[in-house]
């Protein structure tokens, strides 16, 4: 079973040949601050009881457009009514994060603590009160202690850089229980001007996002209205960050915030706009990215798993199969122990609520047939083993019942993923 | 967080005010056996490695009437189809089950199996083959290894006994990763007899039944005709055996069999009989306690996890929150760190996909209130430490929205579950 605190820590380096055919190109070393018109930076403020950074902020130099999504949880955080708020006129200057408290299920008290957040930052960075987005991320129920975001909001700016250390002082600043940065950027061609996507997101438990996910932050040079920016980002979201889980819990505060500067003077994108598909492709490509790497840094997580459904009746009923499959805890233990055990694929195939014709399932582990027409095919045990004590699994499902079809990522069940969440909060 | 493997193994006594109020009396000791009419017994054929028993039959000296309910997962196992054509006439002489092998996802191979120890079951015991149900448990994908069902079967009618060992020999036979039998046994009076309404079951893993459960069978000696069995059948399951979740997966083998052999001499049962109450209250509260025994029972389960639900717009709308908390990794994480992270509670309840007023919401473990009206309530952490601690964590949610309850069962997310399913099948 090898050791779970063993971790192939690595990037995923994307696919170099489908990005130039889709028309953009992955920035290696690129980060949230590559799109012109960015900085940020992060610093220890004194909510995690750590040393590592907690308090972080990402700034454009001019009025960005921007939009965001949301979790669907019924309890939502009280950064996320703030940050709608701020949203309103589809412009942003500024996003203020913390880490190590969530200010969830806080009450008027937690909702006046996330708006005197916003006001400080506001005040300390020159801008709006309205141009400032709130998020927070950790635990759920206890007050902020507002004078460590107090006196962190004031020596934030500062450290806000445009380097390569202002992005990593912030991604350390969104981690709770993540074990590595989470990072994407690409660069496409509009109208002969050269535009950057970057993003950043954190993890690593309650994720089962739906509609939005943890904590996301995307930033572009692009010139592009909000209105459309929203359009894309809940369009990416769904097939990249809507399709993970890691333990199918939903947090209560999910967001996925964008900002696009416009400082790369291209003509401004919408669907009609050439450029369109290379510019939704590597946005698309930066938020799988970062799906993936959270998926991959689950608590706990040995593997990443990937669940390829095609042949279903239609994309939803592949998504709910991918999403069912990748999902179950049964699965996900089977993969921890290297067990190539497909009963428990076809069982979860066959409770994900939608539309399956039982007799021509087929199922693979990476290129090693399990299934056929729904019946077992002899396959070799050592080879078996060995793939799936690999980094990623691939698991494939053909239903050959139409056209649907979906991608979903996921991780193993360890034990460490037990022992981080007996005892997160205590 | 203690040892993983040091369990409380008891038997839930049940509540004897409430029974007593209900109009059924809780039969210590009783079992599968005690109505009158039915033999049982089992024995090790060798479809499990080891040489706990592997096959099993009730057997009732009269035609039955009979009933069943069944797993909603599309890949239904080869016994399943044998027993629906045993049922369609509503009576049943027999009942064979062996464990260490589902018989599911094997092909027409499966399905002449399944027929073949159907035949070979009613051969040996003097009965129709349509007068015997067949059931199945264990590894999915995997052929029965016939030579042994054929001996074992041959050997099981001088097996079967009225005496407290038949039931014994029985339920050991059903058991996969199942630590502990369960059974539970009640009398009601009706028409001046006394009837018996008894059952057993196994889990404990892939548990998340949905209009059935696992593998359940209930014995009753009531004169009932089948049609009016199978209505409280379907009404008892959906209370008890479809409110328990163990990881959130639905076996392909999921089956539960009641069978009632009339020999109590009371007046038919049915909706109309002045004793028909006290009869169904008899009857669902065997099913309750099979259910909290196989959640007790999980797989690497420390505590039993009972999540009741009040104040919800309907009982559909409790029934969903109680069995979305009762099934978060997170919250089944906490009860074995045994930290009172209600956070994970509500946002459980927030992602439950039904109306929740987000305001008004209080939580409470065991008497201990951890939240009012959406803020937390302080409490004493010690005192909660303590109260997570024992053999059974309580948790209500009351959500001042109308009338809607609804009670659910699971377990807890422990190193053992992850470590069982690792290397269930290897």
């Amino acid at each position: 079973m090898g050791s779970a605190t063993l971790r192939c820590i690595r990037k995923f380096s994307g696919n170099n040949n489908m990005s130039e055919k889709q028309g953009y190109t992955v920035v290696d070393g690129g980060s949230i601050i590559t799109p012109k018109g960015f900085t940020s930076g992060g610093l220890h403020c004194g909510l995690k009881k750590t040393d590592r950074n907690d308090l972080g902020a990402i700034v454009c130099e001019v009025p960005a457009a921007a939009a965001a999504v949301y979790t669907t949880n019924v309890f939502q955080a009280a950064p996320l009514k703030v940050t709608r708020e701020s949203l309103a006129n589809g412009t942003l200057r500024a996003v203020i994060v913390n880490s190590g408290n969530a200010n969830a299920c806080t009450g008027e008290q937690g909702e006046a603590d996330a708006y005197e957040m916003r006001a400080a930052a506001a005040n300390h960075l020159g801008v709006a009160e309205n141009d400032v987005a709130v998020a927070s991320t950790g635990v759920i129920g206890e007050l902020l202690k507002m004078d460590c975001v107090r006196s962190g909001v004031a020596g934030l700016p500062e450290k806000l850089s445009g380097g390569a250390g202002g992005a990593e002082e912030f991604c350390q600043a969104i981690l709770t229980t993540d074990l590595v940065k989470k990072e994407s950027c690409v660069q496409v061609q509009v109208d002969g001007k050269t535009v950057t996507i970057a993003g950043a997101a954190k993890g690593s438990g309650m994720i089962h996002p739906n509609m939005a996910t943890m904590l996301g932050f995307m930033t572009t040079d692009a010139a592009i209205d909000a209105e459309d920016l929203h359009s894309l980002l809940r369009a990416a979201t769904n097939v990249t960050f809507n399709m993970i889980t890691v333990d199918g819990d939903t947090s209560t505060n999910d967001m996925l915030v964008a900002m696009a500067s416009g400082l790369a003077e291209n003509g401004k994108l919408n669907r009609l706009h050439p450029d369109w598909d290379a510019f939704a492709a590597g946005f698309t490509f930066v938020c799988e990215t970062l799906a993936k790497a959270i998926a991959r840094d689950g608590e706990g997580a040995n593997h990443l798993i990937e669940v390829q459904v095609n042949g279903a009746v239609h994309d939803e009923a592949a998504a709910a199969i991918a999403k069912t499959v990748v999902g179950s805890s049964l699965v996900k233990s089977a993969v921890f122990g290297a067990d190539a055990n497909w009963g428990r694929i076809i069982a979860a195939v066959g409770r994900a609520g939608v539309p399956v014709s039982p007799d021509r399932v087929d199922i693979s582990l990476g290129s090693i047939a399990v299934l056929k027409q729904s019946s077992p095919v002899a396959f070799d045990e050592e080879l078996a083993l060995a793939y799936l004590q690999g980094d990623t699994v691939l698991i494939t499902v053909d239903l050959h019942d139409g056209d649907g079809k979906a991608t979903a990522w996921g991780c193993d069940l360890t034990y460490d993923y037990v022992r981080i969440n007996a005892a997160y909060r205590t």
